[in-house]
């Protein structure tokens, strides 16, 4: 592997290499190039369409599944179906991620459109990574649709964040929780430069004490634009706290357009969101323990979004 | 005047009839009844379309303007158009509201499409109540326009109520600010039966330093349906802070699409959002203090929307 493959394995899914002895694919350039199953997790080729299907067995614990994609060719236009099956009682980490890098004229675009079916009182964490390099010209565009079918007493915990790098992306995030199910949502997004970001995320509360939680923090820099349109509905007895944060920067524009429908008496759904420059105590304390402006910005935004 | 059409005045205007030495235009099933002008606020009947120009004269100071509005007969269809020209310093008070008593089959519609054009530094409290009453079958409709221009350093209080009564009722509300005005909406709401509400409010914070802030209270009955949408859009160093809570009883269902969208870096917007049932500490307090639940639950719902 070429040391600028293993860089962008380190962004997007911390591993630097392929992952011995854990349920491991690496997609590079539209083609599976590396695969292993474990006994409890088998990662299996899809037949009709291209993609994978993971399916994790039931009462599996302590297992992680890496399934990285990384772009490294210009002009690549890569379009992929993952199917997570998770059984009855798994309880299992999934590490997903893609890496872009460009350094032709040529856009490199990935679509990833994971579907998740999350069997009873199963557990799962996903980690998405998004990130972009390269000096070419060419376009990093990420278009990620997750779906989420939660059944009965399940949990699931999706840490979704995009970094740096990508030009343009349109984040589609669709979950339907079952009695019981527990839903969190960590959404973390930079743009800078002209970049685009819209994501859209709909919840459907469908099942008695179903539970959703959605943390989404934003810095938009330069000239970017972002638009947030998170969307909870409780269908049921349920709870939702949807909490929607963003930095605004330079000449950078935020949107953030939340929906919240009771359908139930006991559907309780609470909404913030806030959007609002760098604060200018934090600026000033920072800068007098010796930081530069800049530095003392860059610090808050980190900080923002770790 | 019969006592019906008094009662009427007194739940949307607080009056029970005409007010001689002050500002006065009451219009009853799409006419014009009785109006008297002062030095100081002339109200003009309309060439080309039905409605009435209310215009107050720069630096007026502490008067009060009634404009109710009442259908008691049934099948009318009342579409009006009412402009106010509050000129530079002026402050005023305006009273409007309309009460509809339908004892027949037929549907009765008002529509006002009222436009405020506020001045340098003028100051406006504007107080509307909806109310609909009757035995008939027929639905009572009333679809309110408020446009409200707002020039420099102006300040305007909108104080808004629905509270019983309005079988079907589709609210616009638009405000463009300038430099340093400051807009306050009180908006309150209540709905029972099968009535539908929606509510539709756009501020654009146009000028520097401009400040918008909204508080939306509602309590949603029986199989009542509620839509609230408000937007606030920062185009400039402004603020804006925006508070929607509703209560859900029995089959309602309500909902909120809130959109908050800063297009500059010294835009600081806030929102929150909150739909849920009545507090059941809180029933079950006042049932302790002697209070049946039905008792109980007016009280908490009356002392909401206060």
């Amino acid at each position: 592997m070429e040391q600028m493959e293993k860089d962008l394995l380190k962004s997007i899914a911390d591993i630097s290499g392929f992952m011995p002895g854990s349920a491991f694919n690496l997609r590079k350039n539209g083609e599976g190039v590396e695969r292993h199953s474990t006994p409890n997790v088998k990662i299996v080729t899809k037949e009709d369409k291209p993609g994978i299907d993971i399916i994790v067995k039931a009462y599996t614990s302590g297992e992680s599944v890496h399934i990285p994609v990384i772009l490294t060719e210009s002009g690549i236009n890569d379009m992929v179906y993952n199917d997570f099956y998770i059984e009855e009682g798994a309880d299992v980490e999934i590490i997903a991620g893609c890496g872009i890098h460009n350094d032709g004229c040529d856009t490199s675009q990935h679509d990833g459109i994971h579907t998740f079916h999350i069997g009873k009182n199963a557990k799962v964490k996903y980690v998405e990574k998004h990130y972009g390099e390269g000096s070419g010209s060419g376009e990093r565009i990420l278009n990620p649709v997750t779906i989420i079918d939660m059944e009965e007493g399940s949990f699931a915990q999706m840490d979704m964040s995009q970094i740096k790098g990508v030009d343009s992306t349109m984040r589609k995030t669709e979950a339907n929780l079952g009695p019981g199910a527990k839903l969190v949502i960590n959404e973390k997004l930079m743009t800078h430069g002209h970049q685009q970001a819209h994501s859209d995320v709909t919840v459907n509360l469908n099942g008695e004490d179903s539970v959703v939680q959605i943390v989404s923090r934003s810095v938009g820099k330069d000239t970017s634009i972002q638009v947030f349109h998170p969307i909870a509905v409780g269908n049921n007895r349920s709870r939702a706290h949807i909490q929607c944060d963003s930095i605004i920067m330079d000449q950078a524009k935020i949107s953030s357009i939340p929906e919240i429908a009771a359908n139930h008496v006991d559907a309780q759904i609470i909404h913030e969101a806030a959007i609002g420059k760098i604060n200018s105590d934090q600026l000033i304390k920072l800068q007098t323990l010796g930081l530069t402006s800049d530095e003392a910005e860059k610090e808050i935004v980190d900080g923002f979004l770790k």
